[in-house]
């Protein structure tokens, strides 16, 4: 099965800075817009492929710059870009689809409204699948093109080029943290890379509970108090907390003070705090608010906000397309660099296609190990969010809940698709039809045998039975329900 | 004119066998999805040549399908596929889209909700056209799928290859038989090679009488009901008729038993029917049923299914997208070739595009000639069919009727463009405006003077006045109406 | 800044023919439709090259007739042709959108509702842009495609090749002359070129005001009564006017007599008249219509009236889509060149864009000069066109009213976006925030100081006082409102 990127997580840092290193190579190469003749001759690297983009969601930018790249490469491409024209209107589930458009094309790149439908593309196609956005879920080639120029803004200030100078940058995450898939793949690679993460969300834009326990268990990235911060300077953050990542990683209790989980080299970096590195700014996400929600006062950056003092090194980035809560007085601002960050998505996809693709040589290794147990079953504990993929009528045809356990001693399964996190409250024997409320139970049985239920009722509607141990509280439970 | 292929019937056995060998060839080309490097560079072949697919209706698969292997071959392709985005809207006909098209391509690929609008495309435009699907009537290139699909079947049972293997396979069509246009360009091939058609249709969804029609008087194919079959086992069959054509094409009588028409061959063969080769599956064409229309239950086509003996050589074919109609535990089966069948889209379209646009030399000749007079007038009869071509209000700008007279006697009109039939009930001429009921009298009228008429009153709104013979009945039924 | 072809006045009358000379010779190499084989060899001219088009408004026609233009000229293409697919529904402005997509591509050809989108994309990027229609305001494509059309029809008729020949044609435009954007660039070209303009149209639909000021003040070219033509033959125009451009341009004073300002020459060419050279009929808007808004009788050109005489030379030209305006019996008729004039799309497209990407030597030279004075400020007077891009909502965020002084003496400003035209009724300094009704005034003020209002209202709204000189009549209005 070929390589895909579903999540920013596919790729080991080393990859990503093949990539970028690559992507420097074809920037070199295109100039700058607007010059005509900059391109000597066309490219030829990809002129026996073809790149289809399978698009069930409205986008212009994002498709444009796949395209784009694959022209840029000498490849062609086809599209499928309005949702209504689809053979999803006659039902047509996301196996199917990949399954049919492998052999119209070598790679496909899907935006999809549902939570971890490209994962489900790219286990049911035996060609490369790129996530150009799952729902709120991921959309790893923006954060590939916010990781280069952050990687740029870096390298321009000094720091050795590579994207390992990411480490200790403090970059605030602006806007619409919660609905926002492009933040989170970033906050997920900013953490990996031991960036500091600031956040400054719109009132009831926080960032998602599961964003906050997979920076944790994942990336071992902590929210630290400002008020932990002896000698911080009082104005060096615009937010009351920072996330940080220590150097040293090791399983931090959720309770502990993480303040003393950080290495002396750390604390000092800390307390040395006087400026921003970077903004990354997002436009409210209005279609996919809840009907009638309301957000309180939205965060503006434009001019005269910069002409803070902890601002002058910070770099203004911004996904586009922005609304009001970037104002157009910053284009003239060299700080403004959303317009080259847009600029990279071509470079830096082009790189990836070439990888995926195999035009380079040896740029992607196999494919990455997850570190977490998996499991899987029919019967019991399906993904609680309603966006999932799993969740979807048609796609239920086919699919069957799948889950790594992130945590064996609670336990939490996060969804192996959409990566939301549960915790089952009962777990059974397929084998005998018996469940128990005793949780560390899981651990004695085989995973062929294993099924976790959300609840006692979950099981008792599955037709399992509870398992005599006289010492569960869930017996009384039962008990008081003897009429169903 | 260039050749275009509006209708399966446009190819003659030879040209489908060209055409399915040249298949072969790019089928061998092009390995296996997903092994990256598969191509050996790419093909020039169709270097100088634009595709147009101008769709009016929605479709992801026939257009990717047919732009994948434009683009295969070497060519470039442009696109209409939003029908909201099209001169359509502004009330452009097809004649004028495809007068203006044909300046932007060397050959157009038309989807459209009319029926016999990819005929009035052919006829008003001087480049090849495709038809791919016209309304509830023909899908040529997906017939031909559906064919080089059968045939590799054949060949992989040990037949000798070639579309002449088709000859006596038991096919059994599922689903929807009635408004499904693949369904109906496939049976009218399979009666034409001689396969054996065995209708199982959902309740509600039988073959629309047009189609039996079309079977008996073009391909001589006929129903045979298993009760005439002696010594053929209980459980041959799943349905109580199949459809065959006998070896020597003579004219049945449609009252007479099938049986005894067939030579004593056929009639052993069809004696030993002991399993069914294929099954075409088809989803329930929701789209096309008329408002509140409810069908009965829906036959599926799952690995329990299989199980029978009878089934256990059988293909499972389907034109996809699929519902429910087939199960997808059938994917894990050896037998289940859908998504080989998918897979075979490109290059017979490939195939197909190289023969229109003659890129490989003399795969075709020269437009198959019809068997039957025809019919033209402005005035008189028009196709019952509401959703014919020339039943729209925009088209009859331009447009007058055209018939096939199919059944001299009777006598039977069939129309050019979209294959209903109808009896005329009044026939008359131009010349004296004058006509009579008496039909047989057509046959002494000269073709550019012959004006045939649905009815008497549609004679009479037009002006006609009946011919005076003292021996019609009409003339009772017009005296019962003198205030008109 | 790259050349960009926002307006027909941005070509030069040199620039045109040398434009034309190249399409003559792409016309000579394409041949004709539907012979294969006709093109050798795919031209490689464009081959590093992509054209992106961008369409806010439905399309086939346009979008497909670059696309296929850029194709023959060996380059590549991107499309975003759904403006529900767009991150236009996602509160991006025209500028941020260009400044996104001048990655992606070389060349933007951008389609848009609002009167003006596309020279604010071509003030916003570095790439050219071509503008493929922008509201009601212009469409130079298809006003080169007109004019190629009839310098072609000329040709025929033995005059010199070249745009010069279109001088004193006979030229009835016929039809929706309000509504249609490609009717509005012709008739500005054809004065231009010194072609006589005889309107027809549809009651209701004349030419709008806005058009006449800019016919009379930028072309010279004004009504002419035909009562005033003495000894011009009864039957010669089918309307009370023709428009007519002196061949000495000076500044003719809107109440003269038309008919003494042209030479002799060109008055006795004009009483010699007795044949129209071409009719450019024109579909009625429906879609610009307002709400409700009924239209009178519409003129219908068909083979019946055609048999007149005067028109016996007369060349039917038609932008199609048609819908009732043109018969289809005119389809047979040598005159009606409606089908040449679409085809002729494609070699005038591809020229054109031969010279923005400056694959031919020299083709263009620097961007044309402006006559008119500038004026523009951030207060007072906006454009009174609600249909303007500077009246919209998202692109008040940047853009600042901007206008041509086309006539110091009243003074009347023409908006530099959409050319609608207004007459300030007072005028301000920025720096003392006074202003005055004596208009004249405007003259002594620096341009960086001025600033018009479109009333004293507006004035006051924006805090400026009224200057005391003692003999204004506004302050007797400003006394009258002592309450506001």
């Amino acid at each position: 099965m070929a390589r895909s990127i579903v999540s920013i997580d596919d790729l080991s840092n080393e990859e990503i800075e093949a990539i970028f290193r690559l992507a420097d190579q074809y920037l070199a190469e295109m100039g700058t817009p607007g010059r005509p003749h900059r391109v000597q001759g066309r490219r030829r690297d990809a002129e026996s492929y073809i790149l289809a983009t399978i698009f069930f969601e409205p986008s212009t930018r994002t498709r444009l710059s796949f395209e784009s790249a694959m022209l840029r490469l000498g490849g062609t491409t086809i599209s499928s870009a309005d949702p209504n024209s689809s053979s999803a209107v006659k039902g047509e589930t996301i196996a199917d689809t990949v399954r049919v458009c492998e052999n119209y094309a070598d790679l496909l790149v899907i935006r999809h409204p549902h939570e971890g439908a490209a994962k489900v593309a790219a286990e049911y196609t035996s060609v490369p699948v790129i996530n150009a956005g799952d729902g709120s879920h991921e959309h790893p080639t923006q954060t590939l093109c916010d990781l280069y120029t952050l990687r740029a803004a870096q390298k321009e200030k000094g720091a050795a080029p590579g994207i390992e100078s990411l480490r200790d940058m403090n970059v605030v995450i602006w806007g619409d943290l919660h609905h926002g898939r492009t933040v989170h793949s970033l906050v997920f690679a900013l953490a990996r890379f031991g960036a500091r993460i600031i956040p400054l969300a719109a009132p009831g834009c926080e960032f998602p509970e599961h964003v906050q326990q997979r920076l944790a268990r994942d990336y071992n990235c902590f929210p630290l108090s400002r008020k932990d911060v002896d000698s911080l300077p009082e104005d060096a953050l615009p937010a009351d907390v920072l996330y940080v990542t220590p150097d040293q990683p090791h399983q931090l209790a959720l309770i502990s003070n993480v303040w003393f989980q950080l290495s002396e080299k750390q604390q000092a970096s800390i307390r040395s705090i006087k400026s921003i590195d970077a903004f990354y700014s997002t436009r409210l996400q209005r279609e996919r608010l809840a009907p009638g929600q309301q957000v309180g006062e939205y965060p503006v950056i434009d001019s005269q906000f910069l002409k803070e003092k902890k601002y002058r090194q910070a770099q203004v980035l911004h996904p586009l397309p922005r609304v009001d809560e970037l104002s157009y007085d910053v284009d003239q601002d060299q700080r403004g660099v959303y317009f080259k960050q847009a600029s990279y998505g071509v470079p830096v996809r082009m790189a990836l296609i070439a990888a995926l693709l195999e035009l380079q040589p040896s740029l992607l290794g196999a494919e990455r190990k997850r570190n977490y147990p998996g499991y899987q079953h029919a019967d019991g504990l399906e993904c609680s969010n309603s966006r999932c993929v799993t969740r979807q009528e048609a796609e239920r045809r086919y699919l069957v809940p799948k889950f790594s356990i992130v945590d064996a001693n609670v336990p939490i399964l996060r969804c192996a698709y959409c990566d939301h996190e549960q915790r089952p409250q009962a777990v059974g024997r397929a084998s005998t039809h018996k469940y128990t409320t005793e949780l560390a139970e899981w651990q004695q049985i085989h995973a062929q045998d294993l099924v976790f239920f959300l609840n006692e009722q979950q099981a008792l509607n599955a037709g399992y039975q509870l398992k005599k141990t006289g010492r569960s509280s869930s017996s009384a439970a039962l008990a008081a329900q003897p009429s169903e």
